[in-house]
């Protein structure tokens, strides 16, 4: 509560101080140049693609009148640095996911990823149309930032393994990198959980440091190389089905830009949205059709492991409830899940279960 | 052929025509009015919402700009004359959804709905990165238009039926509603294919002129009272799983915006995309459970009739593949769906499965 508090008087601080710093001559005509910081190194498959598309849409839109200028992690601020950094103004705005960040508010789980939660589809179905985009603006709003889902990943990969995974004891001891809420869930379930930034973890598999990893999904997991260092692949996972990467803006900012300028912010996060979900789908069944010609062992967890997934999920995702705004972002966030599932299910599902079936994919 | 030749000639000259007819002095200014016709009634649930969403994108976007004047079906031109009337310069652009269409060109069933086909998602994969919207450069271009993907209904529901549906032989003689690819797929099953406009389809049902319809989903069907009039509701089905809805720009008009103007048409239609989608899906939803609530049996298709279903689907959309570039159409959407089919069984279809197994969904 002490950091929050603190958060949000920075905040505001930052805000006066973003103000001041847009020389009045440039504002007088219009033109502003925008800081995006983000979570991603340059040039990282897909999350770095979705930044860059972000700004560049926001550029071209504007006719001049905004510029983003896109600071990966670490050229201006670390990548965890990246929500302070907006939030006190030191930047304009972020491209990101927000597990990262949980540490400043429970709730942002529900707009970033709850484990065992919304697909990508879903979390659309409930933030445009079912009270989630005004939850957002609350839980955000604490941190004077506005927030925009600007795209998914898609369902992330259960993960890489060097043995067969066919019960939950098969957890027990082992040594599985899992950062966030799904760490938690295997760590439940007996696992060592580690949580190595990237960079390392294709050195620890390697070695037998780590006996798994999930990282996100074929397109960048063959880039990464675990296929030269694991040999078998659970294709599916409880743990970020549907991760949402978003834009968000220091409020001050977004609320001193025209309503039209507000306007392409929005759509160019909608817009980013559509495009950079079918980024990562298009680019992991290229790479998925690769790894499995290139010899890699393609597994799906058995019930009694989902059946144990579900449980621990459950008990991890509860464990705020005490903190009224998660509450209300859960019990609205679960309302609208179990009514999209269900229709989902019932369309969808069926639909492509039958037309696979029929047609042999 | 012959038809195809006298649209692309009106298209050239009805450019020129729209051209001419921008008033010098609006355009010196840069403001121009853009009429966009429809095929959809003014307030058809959704799909005039997406249309109406469109327009007010470009609209806030471009800051007085562009200024898009939705006219629905019948106010300038009907439901199926706005394909004609863009390509010929009499509107600026439409929202609709091109199966109404395919006399003009049998490829634009790939750009709309195949049976059997892809989903919304499988379709964004296919469009914006595995070379759809090249291929829709060139079917469009014929017809001096330029189109941009919209949005979707989502999954279409089976329908309503007065009868249970046990096995492919239900349907010899079957009084059924069914436009398009769809229709001629059941009328290969031996049904009586109507094909009555929307407004006739609650009374043909309700006095036993026809034994069934299927019309959009939950939402759209419980307006207009099928649950009053049938008792069996199959909620998917093979004809429409991700119809994709469009703005479509007269070609030379587009081509003479300038390029922030471009992006933001590009921006506000892939924005609606994301949106359009995510209204159908969550009110579908929220829809499905009251039609259950009142009484309304849930029903699926058993195997053998998907199996017929998807026989008879391939024979129809293998029709047209003598055209040149309808093959090069269907060749490149079939190699694409196979890629993203199987990655999304492997993550998604299995994930959702699971969880809707284990949460009890």
């Amino acid at each position: 509560m002490d950091r929050r508090s603190f958060l949000k008087n920075s905040a505001l601080g930052g805000g006066a101080a973003a103000a001041a710093t847009l020389a009045a001559p440039a504002y007088a005509q219009g033109k502003r140049t925008l800081t995006m910081v983000t979570t991603w190194g340059r040039g990282l498959a897909g999350v770095h693609d979705s930044a860059q598309y972000c700004a560049d849409a926001i550029t071209a839109m504007s006719d001049g009148q905004l510029t983003v200028d896109l600071k990966a992690a670490g050229e201006l601020v670390g990548a965890f640095e990246v929500f302070d950094a907006v939030s006190a103004g030191q930047a304009d705005l972020y491209h990101g996911v927000d597990y990262y960040f949980l540490g400043q508010h429970p709730a942002l789980s529900f707009f970033s990823q709850v484990p065992f939660g919304m697909t990508a589809q879903e979390f659309n179905n409930w933030f445009y149309h079912e009270g989630g985009r005004e939850l957002a603006d609350e839980v955000y709003g604490i941190f004077g930032l506005k927030f925009f889902p600007a795209g998914s990943t898609g369902p992330q990969s259960g993960g890489w393994f060097n043995k067969e995974i066919n019960s939950p004891e098969d957890f027990q001891g082992l040594k599985f990198r899992m950062p966030g809420q799904g760490g938690q869930v295997v760590g439940k379930l007996g696992a060592s959980v580690q949580n190595l930034p990237g960079s390392e973890v294709y050195q620890a598999l390697s070695s037998g440091a780590i006996d798994g990893t999930e990282w996100i999904g074929p397109w960048a997991d063959e880039k990464a190389g675990f296929q030269e260092v694991a040999k078998f692949y659970y294709t599916a996972g409880f743990h970020e089905p549907g991760p949402i990467l978003n834009i968000t803006f220091n409020l001050e900012l977004y609320e001193d830009l025209t309503p039209a300028q507000q306007a392409i912010v929005s759509h160019a996060a909608r817009s980013s949205n559509a495009w950079t979900m079918a980024l990562f789908m298009a680019n992991n069944a290229a790479a998925l059709q690769r790894l499995q010609a290139g010899g890699v062992k393609l597994m799906e967890f058995s019930d009694s492991i989902w059946d144990a997934f579900g449980a621990a999920s459950d008990e991890v995702v509860k464990e705020p409830l005490g903190d009224e705004l998660y509450k209300r972002c859960y019990d609205s966030y679960m309302t609208s899940l179990r009514s999209s599932a269900s229709w989902g299910s019932l369309s969808e599902g069926t639909y492509t279960a039958q037309r696979n079936r029929v047609v042999g994919i």
